[in-house]
């Protein structure tokens, strides 16, 4: 009735009983298909609680089993129909599960009037088996990395810091401080799943459930490690889903801080490694030219991610408590979230056992001058303060540019005019590899400390 | 070669001579092909500048000419078949070319080795078309608004500020107030319209073009207003983009402001109005219930939107200059948001044109109360000092609520006890017709400032 | 040299030595000189490793030790003079103790050289502090919430979903519902606590440090739980301050959200709730208003936060690895943060533990029609299914209009009509105390169930 | 009372009348003091408009502006004193504004019951002026760029895209993409100026101003464009504000991007640049380090300034219309962009017009391989179709690689091996300059493209 009088009175374009547009807002099927798996094995364990409530009868139930059954074929062999009224993934589940025991199928009804905790219950399951399996992405990189990292330990090159060439350090150094950084990625993730491997099924929408339903054998039925402890918050909290969202953003920026580093290896000037051609491209206009699409995607789906991960927050923000429609935002996030991380974990193992280094370019790099500092160390081991050996490296690096030498091209006489404590062992100062060892604490850049990093494969994540 | 010593070294899970991953990661058709009518036309414009160049003949144009339409019908019957090898739109379209006259598209070789600049010309003549019908969607919203706020002018409601009763105003006041930020939406748009539509085409991929290709043709026969200034900014820039989301980030954040009061106004506690029904949805597990689904959407979008928006602009901060790959991801932002912001202003005014107001619970929630400025402004009007006016007001509202009366049901005597100031003529005060009516200046409350508003409806917004 | 041409040749606004904005925009101690305390505690500890390391005698160790004592002593009176030289607070305290004991302070100039480790040693010993003050906010939050929810456990008032009425509640249930979600805030912020609380000192600029500085001692005198695994990570990464601010924006989220509630149960319309008048204040304009600032400004702050974060994650997504001057951002960023959230949880304290609620209101809120579930409910304890159930109960619901009175207005002889198995016993539904009382499963609206939740005040967060 | 019994209660942390982290809470006047002269400004245009609609005597009028000038001649010589209980730079101008003319002022006292009125008008009279300020500082810069490209153009070096030599370009065209880029910021800035410059005052609180205010007069006085429309809109929306600080984020990601390059280019890898001492600082560790700091902070503040922009978006998004108290948040991002960026803009002028260029390595960087396209084009030119030109091109880099020489080494003979087609002027495709000069297309490198270029420093931004 007032859609007939307001289309009167205001011409609206739109005067019939629903508004297509709003029709395909309200849909989530589309998408949330994906879950199809995760809802048929809640609805399997809500069977089994509707009998032991007697809700339904132990026939029913093994009649709803087998229906469910047949439905996850129906999916997993791509014959499963979708119909127009599909709302949802449990709705289209539920409607098809009545289609072979409509009797039995009865019980079910009130888990559709609670929608929506059927529907977190679906996305719980479904992002605790997506956090198995980024998990797994990401180890599988971390061990790519240690691995290259054990083979590769006697390279050197220049650490920079702030873009410039700063102290000689391992090639294998740098991979692990990348390496570090994911397993700190591993350890959150592994923390995340802890927070969304909780049962929210018996909630209702808000109140709760006013049935027998045992919510420990619902639990124990689908390998949650806990129960949601109010159904107020339960049913209208997206915490998992922004704590997996920010977990893929920062993840990202991770392999994006990586992605930097080796584009710019990788440029003509640099040139300290090649990507292999599975992870480059060329281009048609330039023959020389070979670019790292591969770097530059990785790099550009941090963005991507956080996009995702800030609109959520967003739309969150603005919302009273309990469940509101626009909670709807979260599942194409979630998706697509999973799918670029996965990928771009994927590829970024492609590229790092495939890339090729330059050694001899990367060693060639070092320069005396980046050995200015362990000229003075060597006075700092002599006893001198450091500030004071500083100033006599300053001078001898003075002494050296005013014979258009390299620093180490000054004799012993030349260093002994500025200071008279150096002496024949100061040629020990002018070797890179020496330099490196001096590194020696923990977490250094000495080849025993490297080694010891390397022990990060052996972490347990277990789960 | 690489790829093969690097598999073996390092146990990488790929070895072949392309990722499957990194292919699906780089092509751009699943999204792209949207603009397969810009690319088209781009394409003709540019055979008829090869032409004027000499580089293909009038024949060889016209047989380009031809082979365009034909494709042109085969995507628009549905019929154009999209191969494997197509990563984008242009490559799709030109490889079909080809296959057409083979010869006569030789001359489009070098534009598809300046994908870079054909893509942002297509995706500017897009957007073009895009911010047309977002322009017309939006002024049809305010053409609803201004229509509904001319309708009901005499309708008054409490006008809110920090979500508590304030004054009285008038219910199109308020229409109109979120009319004018939607105007200022539309004048925004036609401003970015501008700068996109902005010819970067003969730019190549970094330093412009080294043919005699006409660029002032192609920008007329494509219908841009101007010609990209610089090549390396023409195809590395994607600021158009970035205003275009960020564009719809605003106006969503406005339409979220509206359903925010609106759905505040259809609680049962107000009770001011009833969407239509093609607008809600019933509970199927409470029917007593009717949810503003349609304000929730409207709600939950501008969070999405935001999302495009601040991803891509993380994606572009990291960024040196000219073409990189990361640039990809400004496609799927721009289609997304089109989208979004499409649908959400149509159900919006569908929701304008349709909904109910409860003229008399709205009435019935102003209270004397809120009129306890108007009798303090009643002196103020005699010549006290306002703050005095204040105090005295605030005397006469502690007198009511000793009486456990209304303030309006003091005696004129009761008041000329707090002041002798007061008069017969105070009981003009208690109207709340009359109190609107105060509010003459413009852009107040009273009917004849309102009814000036209205006018916002005949502002020119020519493109 | 480059300056003057520079100059001579462009005419830059800029001539000399050092440009002032420079200066200032490179300049961190205008707030870095809050972590005055924790770049002291470092210190200290530092001179024990140097003593052990045989690079300090034991004698200037002491004399290093007092002269820190002498600085906090300075610091803590407010007569630490800053002088114009000072960069950040690292630089500040050694200049300071040069002057006090010059010699022994010399074993201190490498950790000046390394200010990137020094510098970040300060902030993850600020920000562990910064954690414990969070964290005792937070519980007492909890505490007063769990103490409110156990005192008005006999409330009920109406639960929303969508902000429509949905079914009746216990006003502790909501209460609860939230000091849930701050509860898995107190779980995160331990867990971000575990990774703040690892040592970098040691990992100098980029390689590592080249003295035996005994990093395990350092970890001992400053409380960490780890050390850092690798140099370059260690002295490049902010993982810890994005993951703070993170979680700041998610706790600030919630609080947000029900603030959101407040002001609604606050509204003239819902009148659910007053706040004391410490938390609110009144419009000199308009004498019967009272607004809700303090539920604003709640509201507000997630924002601010959430833009901290989002413009860190931006700055670091851009970089390359290891110490960029970018990083700088850092500690205003965390500063903020700390100084809202901290501020945030105590209005949200005071303003929970001194709000009144009108319990009159809030049960005349209740009304019959949001029993029509419930008496589906009582057909389904007869054997029916839920959706016939839901159905006849439909059919009750139109019955009660149809004579215009209210769902429990009608006889047993009126349900009989509708269905059979309607009995004397229904009228046990029209119970709101009934009502609440079935959701007896965990996480339900019903007294033991609730009652159950406040146990969440005995949760251990042990750190 | 009620804070009493609920401290009774509760036991919560708060029992008095206020709170005192409330009070820091609602008290602006630490940031929004810098208002003081708009505010000055605005109150001496309403006492004006007051005398106007003869709320206050000629006489009266003449005090206030008269005590007015005498405030600001107090905040000019840094003598105002700010009370405690100032709550905002309006409140403290009208309180010192009273102790000079108690009468005169009582004028102004609706004024402050209208703050959010008067507030929002000296935010747009502060930013309309610091608008103006950034123009100024961005057509500085452009003209110090567009100096520096006049001077310069005849400097080739290696253009790039995905980070990889692409083609040779003029590093006067690099300068230039850039420059452009920042007139589009100007461009932007002035239409925003416009939406800034409409005068809010006389919108009261909400309903408008019921005296007879002559906002034209207002509008005259204080020099805006316009007039707000609608008194609701005036007062509750921050869309200029959102504008602004959109605005920065996008101007300092093309600053962050221009720095990105030249960091690139500044590397001992690159070296085609070389920073002024004033813009970049040594390395007390590595004497033989110069870090680009002034680039690494210019790069910094793009997030800075975003994060501002999206935490303001994130408020705004939750609010329902009219003034809310969140709005607060709207004046500490609008002053921290300003700070940042005009800081950011005047640095990047310094760096721009000191830093050097080493055109002998730029120019070294340019390599024959870069011109394989060229080679290209010289057989497009004879009417070689491209794809075939491009193959042919293809088989002299790979004769040339076959001989181990660089391409520009081959010679006649070895080329007409390849194709007959070329001739004794093949040898003009190996010159650099020649190949720029190709590009005489607008917008190309070509000298003369490049030179039409440097007229953007004519653009009339009038405003």
């Amino acid at each position: 009735v007032a859609t007939e009088d307001g289309a009167k009175l205001w011409g609206g374009r739109f005067a019939g009983d629903t508004d297509p547009i709003m029709k395909k807002f309200n849909a989530s099927i589309p998408f949330d298909q994906r879950m199809w798996d995760a809802d048929i094995r809640g609805s399997k364990a809500y069977a089994k609680a509707l009998e032991k409530a007697q809700l339904v009868s132990t026939k029913e139930m093994e009649q709803i089993l087998t229906g469910m059954d047949q439905i996850f074929e129906e999916w997993s062999t791509g014959v499963f129909l979708i119909k127009p009224e599909d709302e949802d993934i449990h709705t289209a589940n539920e409607r098809r599960l009545k289609s072979s025991c409509r009797e039995a199928a009865h019980g079910f009804e009130p888990l559709l009037f609670y929608l929506v905790n059927q529907v977190v219950t679906d996305m719980r399951l479904w992002l605790r088996d997506a956090i198995k399996t980024l998990t797994d992405n990401s180890l599988q990189l971390i061990s790519t990395m240690v691995e290259r990292a054990a083979v590769e330990i006697d390279v050197l090159f220049p650490g920079y810091t702030h873009m410039q060439r700063a102290q000689p350090i391992r090639w294998s150094h740098w991979i692990l401080s990348h390496a570090v950084a994911l397993s700190r990625d591993v350890e959150r993730l592994l923390e995340i799943k802890k927070r969304v491997n909780v049962l929210p099924l018996g909630s209702g929408a808000i109140a709760g459930t006013p049935f027998d339903i045992d919510r420990e054998l619902l639990r124990k039925e689908l390998g949650f490690d806990g129960i949601s402890l109010n159904s107020m918050d339960a049913t209208g909290q997206r915490d998992f889903i922004v704590e997996f969202l920010f977990w893929a953003s920062l993840c990202l920026i991770h392999l994006s801080k990586m992605a930097e580093d080796l584009m710019l290896y990788s440029t003509k000037e640099f040139s300290f490694i090649s990507l292999s051609d599975a992870y480059s491209t060329g281009s048609s206009l330039m023959p020389q030219k070979k670019n790292a699409d591969s770097l530059e995607l990785i790099r550009s789906k941090a963005g991507r991610v956080f996009g995702k991960c800030s609109g959520f927050m967003m739309t969150l923000k603005g919302l009273p408590s309990t469940y509101n429609k626009d909670l709807q935002e979260d599942k194409e996030a979630m998706f697509d979230c999973f799918d670029t991380v996965q990928a771009v974990l994927q590829v970024t193992t492609g590229v790092m056992s495939t890339l090729k280094i330059n050694q001899s370019v990367m060693e060639a790099a070092l320069s005396p001058d980046m050995l200015a500092t362990d000229l003075a160390y060597y006075l700092v081991r002599k006893g001198v303060p450091f500030r004071e050996a500083h100033g006599v490296s300053g001078k001898a690096v003075f002494a050296a540019e005013s014979q258009h030498i390299s620093l180490n091209q000054l004799t012993v006489e030349d260093l002994t005019a500025v200071s008279p404590l150096f002496g024949g062992d100061v040629s020990s100062v002018w070797d890179y590899r020496s330099s490196v060892e001096q590194y020696r604490a923990p977490g250094g850049t000495a080849k025993s400390s490297v080694a010891a990093q390397l022990q990060i494969k052996k972490l347990q994540f277990i789960e």
